[in-house]
């Protein structure tokens, strides 16, 4: 299937632009410099689509680069975005605006037509036509105004239509569809995408925004004695969702042609002025912002309203929101992203290829910078965690270290059966569904050869709370019917927080997933693999651990559970430290434990656990460090696995690790629990049910206070 | 001192230009990428102004290679030619237009600005008017009329000029001077620059041009119903060389402002009819040329003249020449140059340095390809010479070699006095000047330590007789006032003619000079120095040597002549071999010779031998080859040397030669003639007056026929 190259797809409109494609079913590629934008939008557009988004950050300018995203992947059309778009900046530097937005035009129209790619979106502007009052009966504009625009940038968009009407007249084979945007405002309403607040807005909402967000102080309103109900001057604001609607309405459109080249107004054919707009946003914000009249700017005329009957007849499109719903959407993402996409104690970095976008590593820190901690996409993955710089698991620096086979499941999220699963057979409503075994052994393992550990999860969403300064990184995957054997088209998401306590920080996950096909029935439960290590050195030697219980799942010669619990008499309880008794001391060598604890009694029954209280399972200290480790979870059982069959040869790219590097508390449901009737309830997931657990990780160092 | 650099140098206004700016004083740099022109425009252009243009081959649109220019060069103002620039073309391939013209200017204005130079003349043109007639009262056009290009070339150009206004405006200081050309014809009356007629003409007169020598059938006027006075479209054709100055005009406009961005008209104000013109060029032609009547053509127009006046009022600037000029210039050009630069059998190559454009080689070529000649900029050195593939002289492949102290002085051009000059004193009009001594020696040789062996000529102007197949090879050079110690500036011309002769090929030689400042006299006296070796072996065994004369200057033990004669018996005449005896055979070491020898007699007496008889002053054979070698000249001495003192040890890049590796016949005046009064007027240039001398070199294989 051949993809829609969106550029710019990383801006404003792009991302609106690319949430429409991928949610009528477009596959699409963004190329992006992100010299005005960030990558944290198409990240999130991943994961509002729930939809892989290709990204190459690139200069369209940059001709071989782009050449290559061509060759790379099938191009269909192309919606072209990438421009610099700031009327006032244009006039202070016009040469970075014709480069930018003319050469760019040139070399992507050049760089199509070496590929044979003649479908083309391109996003013009209303600012084409100048002041179209300067002539009798132009408003609302037609698009057969004449053009003549006033600034720099006008001039630049005026300069690429009139290059796309050139090719085209030299090579009808082209078809190409130029739209006229006129003011484009609002969010979207997820509140998770909307124009980056970067330096001072241009724009009357944006603006207004600020102001009521702190970061203006008042709104300036250039006149207030023009012709019109309230003297402001009227303009046409358009939903951004209703806009990149059009683009895919101008996409759909050109498929139905021969070849063409034409104009469409994208406008709601409504005027509002300043004032309305201005009073519609206060009304959603639930107070008067304050504003001040002042004298009029210089180029500002009446009325610039859209005369957009051509795209309702031949688009068959029209705007369908409303200014208010503008104001709405654009209020929520503002006061959840007050500060855009730019976070601070965020960080992204390349983890993989250097200029692959989906190998990222997100790391984020408490306010005071003591808690780090840094996942990446691959297996949605815990790869550092530090505590006052102490380090606090084990990991690679390089994504290659999570793909060697010797890998153990480092900080992994793993799904969709954690675990073991006896001769990976699984019985659903009658039928056997067969997940391979693990090699060497007579049952599957932590959802199968290609588990979840070793999935491109998208997005993440990464928002910060700014009052209490929570990070929230949530990961999205959907796991398709069948992969490993699975029945059901499952959608995951591991949503990790990494806060602040008193004496230190935690890491609480949660996962969501719920079947999104016919399937009646799958089953799942998930966890988390990381190999934690509070000792400041190679292996756990030292540690002091606690268990909230001593009773395990008895397993048989091949590790699988025969159904009885048993009591684990080498673990200290809560219990028996209250009673006085000291904490198991975890040795180079001994005690080994790979078993599976009780950590609670009713919950084993239910597929969403997340309502059900979080017990502390388990608490670890380390005297070399003075730091403190305890794990909470909403979970029904822990594993505790003390890391004995770590044994990664070091290699060119990643050092090596041995036994014991790390210890893993896997909270989640018991093991094999699909073939006992009792704990079956717990991890078979049924059609409109929701999966769902909570677990916390918690580092604290008390002498610090 | 700063330069002017002009884009696009190579091309057709732009060489006219240079010229100009050369000629007005100016110092240029031109850079050209060469898709549409050749760097022989600008080595011509070079040696009509008789000084160097430094040469650049560079895409404007190459950011890193235009600063680097910048950086190179201390500019003060550009002068922007460089783009496509044809109509009809830029309607198929509108992509390359916009990319060509308006990434380049956009590019180009990027590294000026960042190089913080704004003065720029830009290259526009009367089609940014598009169909003036479409107005009231715009016939002739003043600038004030409305743009509407109908055409992408038109498109780049106005875009161009939008962008040279926006960002004049977004920064004052900038000064930029848009010119917009009407119809330039014509050629620089010298024959040597023109249009350089490539493809099939898009114009009026280059096709007319190309009808009269035969390469087209006949011209095609399209219409002959227009309200005109023959029914054919009225257009404004301004010669060249006119429309150069107006660019002259305008940068001299541009040094007196303190910032601004304006257009001017460069048109005559006068409008021909296309039968006119045609009239006229058939005039100068001396025939009536096959022309046809065919249907208008799409989107021609009555008249578009040019309103001249802005440029006469403000640039001081108006046309002075008329359309009978220019088709007179443009017959000359075409007649001597019917396939403009680009030549069979003439090849160019780098020869020192990769990029620089002063170190070529020019290899020449008979018809029949037997014989072939290279030279060099670097002495007017002669570098290769073969006969059948058989290697007639000594030389280095490479420039480094020529540059090596050990460079016997090989192939090339030695002046300004060459030979001995006994302790370096010159004695003129009682003022005694002194040339530095040569290394050990109480004589200054060869004109001293940087003679013309060591200087980089200018041009070449490569043209060649497509009747006789002959080739001419001009290098010019401006030998300034005391360089070496010789005074007076003397401008020297050093003109090879490569031909076929019926048995084999001959280098001609001409050597011209004349004073061109104040000084009354000078001394000087030119020669080659090509060590010959027609033995297909290393060195001149077995050679077999007659002369004119066994007549020889003496010379004392530092070899400085006694002002007697004597008579070398050692060496063999044509008489004695008319009288039977047997040429001299030239072994491995003896006989040696470094003898300056009569050729004549009375022609000792003036600087000026070229109208004196040719003589044959030596012949050559050397049986392995086959090949005879005779040399015939104006002059009235020859030295003859063996080579003896020849000793270039190999190098890394450069071979070694040894002693004997080659023969000279060193053509000139005598030795030290400057210290006899006999000889002295033989040596002394006098202001007004002209020094000259004829050289052949003729290589034959007379079993070949």
């Amino acid at each position: 299937m051949s993809y829609i190259l969106v550029t710019g797809g990383a801006g404003y409109i792009g991302t609106h632009t690319v949430v429409e494609l991928l949610a009528a079913g477009y596959k699409v590629v963004v190329v992006d410099n992100l010299v005005n934008a960030s990558y944290d939008a198409v990240a999130r557009v991943e994961a509002i689509a729930r939809a892989p988004v290709p990204f190459v950050r690139a200069d369209i300018r940059d001709h071989a680069a782009l050449d290559a995203v061509f060759k790379q992947y099938p191009i269909a059309a192309v919606i072209h975005f990438a421009a610099l778009k700031a009327v006032g900046e244009s006039t202070k530097t016009p040469l970075k605006y014709y480069s930018n937005n003319i050469d760019g035009a040139i070399t992507l129209m050049t760089v199509m037509e070496e590929n044979n790619v003649k479908n083309l979106v391109f996003s013009s502007s209303a600012t084409v036509y100048g002041d179209a009052t300067r002539f009798e009966n132009m408003i609302p504009i037609p698009e057969h105004c004449p053009t003549g625009p006033t600034s720099p940038y006008g001039q630049t968009k005026l300069t690429v239509e009139n290059l796309i009407r050139d090719v085209h007249a030299g090579d009808p084979a082209w078809k190409a569809a130029i739209l006229r945007y006129f003011n484009p405002i609002g969010a979207h309403p997820s509140g998770l995408i909307g124009e980056d607040p970067l330096g001072t807005p241009n724009n009357l909402l944006p603006y207004l925004a600020q102001v009521a967000v702190g970061r203006r102080e008042k709104l300036a309103v250039f006149g207030n004695d023009y012709a019109s109900r309230d003297g402001t001057p009227i303009r046409d604001y358009i939903h951004v969702v209703d806009l990149a609607k059009g683009h895919l309405a101008a996409l759909r459109y050109l498929e139905g042609q021969t070849g063409l080249c034409r104009e469409w107004n994208l406008g709601s054919g409504r005027g509002s002025t300043v004032l309305e707009v201005y009073a519609a946003f206060c009304e959603v914000v639930g107070r008067a912002l304050p504003y001040e009249i002042v004298s009029r700017r210089d180029g500002d005329v009446l009325d610039l309203t859209a005369r957009p009957s051509r795209a309702k007849e031949e688009l068959k499109w029209q705007t369908q929101l409303t200014v208010e719903d503008a104001c709405r959407d654009l209020w929520k993402w503002t006061l959840e992203n007050p500060f855009g996409y730019q976070t601070a104690n965020y960080v992204w970095d390349h983890f993989g290829a250097r200029d692959s976008y989906a190998d990222r590593t997100h790391t984020v820190a408490t306010t005071d910078g003591r808690f780090k901690v840094t996942f990446t996409n691959y297996g949605a993955a815990i790869v550092r965690a530090t505590l006052d710089g102490v380090s606090l698991q084990t990991g690679f620096d390089l994504e290659a270290g999570y793909k060697l086979p010797a890998n153990p499941f480092f900080g992994a999220t793993i799904g969709r059966v954690a675990n073991r699963l006896a001769d990976g057979a699984l019985v659903l409503n009658g039928a056997t569904y067969s997940v391979p075994l693990a090699k060497g052994h007579t049952h599957a393992l932590h959802g199968g050869p290609a588990g979840y550990d070793k999935q491109m999860f998208l997005g993440p969403i990464t928002t910060k709370n700014e009052k209490t300064g929570d990070f929230r990184v949530k990961f999205v995957y959907n796991d398709p019917h069948m992969a490993n054997g699975f029945p059901g088209d499952v959608a995951v998401n591991v949503i990790y927080t990494v806060r602040a306590t008193a004496r230190g920080g935690a890491i609480d996950i949660e996962y969501e997933a719920e079947l999104t096909d016919q399937a009646e029935e799958t089953a799942i439960s998930m966890t988390n693999h990381t190999y934690w290590n509070i000792s400041g050195g190679e292996d756990i030697a030292g540690t002091e651990l606690v268990l909230v219980s001593d009773q395990q799942q008895e397993v048989d010669a091949t590790l699988i559970p025969t159904g009885k619990f048993v009591t684990n008499s080498d673990v200290v309880t809560f219990k028996d430290v209250a009673a006085g008794r000291r904490a198991v001391i975890l040795g180079t060598e001994e005690p080994k434990y790979d078993y599976c604890f009780t950590a609670g009694d009713a919950r084993a029954t239910t597929t969403d656990t997340r309502a059900c209280a979080m017990v502390c399972v388990a608490e670890a200290y380390h005297p070399a460090t003075g730091i403190t480790f305890t794990t909470s979870t909403t979970e029904p059982s822990f594993q505790i696995y003390t890391g004995d069959g770590v044994n990664v040869p070091a290699g060119e790219l990643t050092p090596g690790f041995k036994s014991r590097a790390g210890f893993c508390v896997e909270c989640a449901r018991f093991i094999n629990a699909a073939k006992f009737e009792e704990l079956k309830p717990s991890v078979v997931l049924k059609k409109g049910a929701k999966y769902g657990a909570k677990t916390e990780y918690r580092f604290e160092k008390a002498e610090k206070y």
